[in-house]
């Protein structure tokens, strides 16, 4: 029998669905499981953008272009600058879901053997896509204590090697719900033009920003026109991650060209979900208001029921849907797999991500887990309801 | 500025693409170009499958598995079932286009540094996906002399290193139209066994088989289940190609395991197209008899008209719907250029793929083109009447 790649052999499985198979066993012995383990929101998708892909009459679905068809990407240029974000169609490549701009950055811009920094914890399939391209992530830390803020810059400088090629952030951040601000952005700037460096930005929870603070994409910081190379969908955005629509943007003509081999050996985005993303761009602008009312209130419960559970910490998240709350259990994963496995509490348990699979920092983590806001209000209290009773009964 | 990656740098531009600038500008200018150049069928993709995705009443357009929908995998399980493919739908994970397929294969099954040995000419994009992947395409030889026959087996022995890891084919083939017969797919049985080599076989145009003639698939080839990779797509079966649904199927559980790290890792496949890829497989079974009749008679009509021009050679194709030409020119790229910047007949030119970025061999093909006949027959000869004419006006 012929062997398997190396890289094959260490991709890294995700960490969110190791425990699917116990959440399944649980749903056949009737317990019903509130899903807070990911990012897959319950808000309904907008029915006029369900409807543009309904009443399409094409004859024929042929490929679109490589970069994407140009009426879409024409309307992701009004939707850039609503949002401050000055840029082109010839800016633009659309992706299928920010996981092919994900790998387009790594791939474009790294080789086999160079280091990419990351803010730990983070996205896990950030360590996948690296992985796959042979490019090590170089974790650097930020912790519960300080909210998961953006490490101080001693820290980038001390992590900068020569193959060190760019850092990569998620802002605002999955998995810790952190937003940064203008001035850790700044910070980000400062050490990339010292030692040139790309920015990689995984924007893909833009919207998702609480208490009136204001977003700041890496693509509106003057002086890293060269650097920055955004990272999009519209997954989240619109309830649409079934699409696989996301967007790889950049000012630096050298990478857009090298991308846009890389897009053209896989011919073509989805045509379909391109249809949805183009008409979400016309959705009223009180669409998000309604969305981000639900999220606000959905995060101020989920955080206020867990920091009253004795011995559980967890920071307020200014953006995304995210979580990571610390437990007063010495392994989360064994806790996670545990409420799947032996718990219920009225008819119901919860799942939840071990936070160790964000952390590249081998034992980080352990004691926490992410959750992922994503359910009504009842539903959290009903998660709620099952974690609290669960660390009362739980033995380490 | 930071500099792009090698692989960035290194990607070989798409062949077919490198044309298209001057396609555009004899548009502008008033010209009507016969576009033989690319695989896009102008066959209209069945309204009962479109219908299928305008009829969905989803209320949230959610993440697939990263497998794909259970209920489309056994309906693939059905139609392989049909073509003699004997696979349970855990043999199966559903990609986005064929191109993840060859993806999954590659990144599963080689490391940096490996080798595949393809027979040259081939679908260009293999090598994209190896030049991203670290991986050294080794051509053998097939030639227009024989009609684009399997090289002897001679030609695989003196191909392979300790580095090999997988042969790659397409049957039948892009771009030579190629159908490879039990003979053929026996001594590839006997090579990948006797060096324990993955067979990777592209069976995108699995329906197009003329003449009565057979397909065979690598997965019926008893003996060599842990070997055979069978990657495949609706793009062209079905007119789908924006669809974006392609599937990975082997009955190797190491590979599986390890291709579903890299699924995982994107999450998953586009929604809406695996909607149409699952109605595609109740189409009534005279959908293929009609696309059949229209190819064969394209077929037979665009070789007897590059046959009957002077200095012209076209073996007839098997299978697929591509052919490959000897033209009396020195240069095709140099030709195919001239035909969209200096040349019209009737107000019409002609645009063809040269042959040269099929091979990996520097120097091969150079008096050769690919065409699609993917337009209908009054289109063939539209075209045809434009190269003959054009073959006597052209001074090399």
């Amino acid at each position: 029998m012929p062997a398997i790649s190396n890289r094959g052999a260490h991709m890294p499985p995700s960490p969110i669905r190791k425990l699917v198979p116990f959440a399944n066993a649980a749903k056949k012995r009737g317990t019903k499981v509130y899903h807070l383990n990911i990012g897959q929101p319950d808000i309904e998708t907008p029915q006029a953008i369900l409807d543009a892909v309904r009443h399409t009459d094409m004859k024929v679905l042929d490929y679109s272009p490589s970069e994407g068809f140009e009426s879409y990407r024409k309307k992701l240029v009004e939707y850039y600058k609503r949002n401050d974000i000055d840029v082109t169609t010839g800016n633009i490549i659309v992706t299928t879901g920010g996981s092919e701009a994900i790998m387009f950055a790594i791939m474009t811009c790294l080789d086999d053997g160079d280091e990419i920094i990351i803010p730990e914890p983070f996205y896990a399939n950030y360590n996948g896509f690296s992985t796959s391209a042979g490019v090590k992530v170089v974790p650097i830390p930020s912790g519960i204590e300080t909210g998961f803020a953006l490490p101080p810059i001693e820290e980038f400088e001390k992590a900068v090697t020569p193959r060190t090629k760019a850092i990569m952030i998620c802002n605002p951040n999955n998995p810790t719900g952190y937003l940064y601000s203008a001035e850790e952005l700044n910070v980000l700037k400062e050490i990339c033009l010292k030692h040139d460096l790309f920015l990689f930005s995984d924007e893909a929870y833009r919207e998702f920003c609480y208490d009136g603070r204001k977003h700041i994409s890496a693509l509106s910081i003057p002086g890293l026109e060269n650097h920055a190379i955004l990272l999009d969908t519209i997954s989240k955005r619109y309830s649409a991650c079934g699409g696989r629509i996301g967007a790889f943007v950049t000012r630096n003509q050298q990478v857009l060209d090298a991308a846009m081999k890389f897009a053209q050996a896989r011919l073509s985005p989805p045509s379909f979900a391109q249809i949805l993303g183009e008409a979400a761009v016309d959705l009223p602008s009180d669409y998000f208001d309604a969305v981000h009312a639900e999220y606000t209130s959905r995060r101020d419960l989920l955080v206020k029921r867990l920091t009253s559970i004795p011995g559980v910490k967890c920071p307020l998240p200014g953006g995304a849907f995210y979580a990571i709350a610390q437990l007063p259990v010495a392994d989360s994963e064994r806790f996670c797999q545990w409420l799947l496995e032996s718990f219920s509490h009225n008819g119901a348990t919860v799942m939840m991500a071990p936070a160790a699979g964000f952390y590249a920092t081998p034992g980080k983590g352990r004691n926490e887990v992410r959750l992922a806001y994503v359910l009504n209000t009842d539903a959290i209290n009903g998660a709620m309801d099952c974690l609290e009773e669960a660390l009362k009964q739980y033995k380490d």
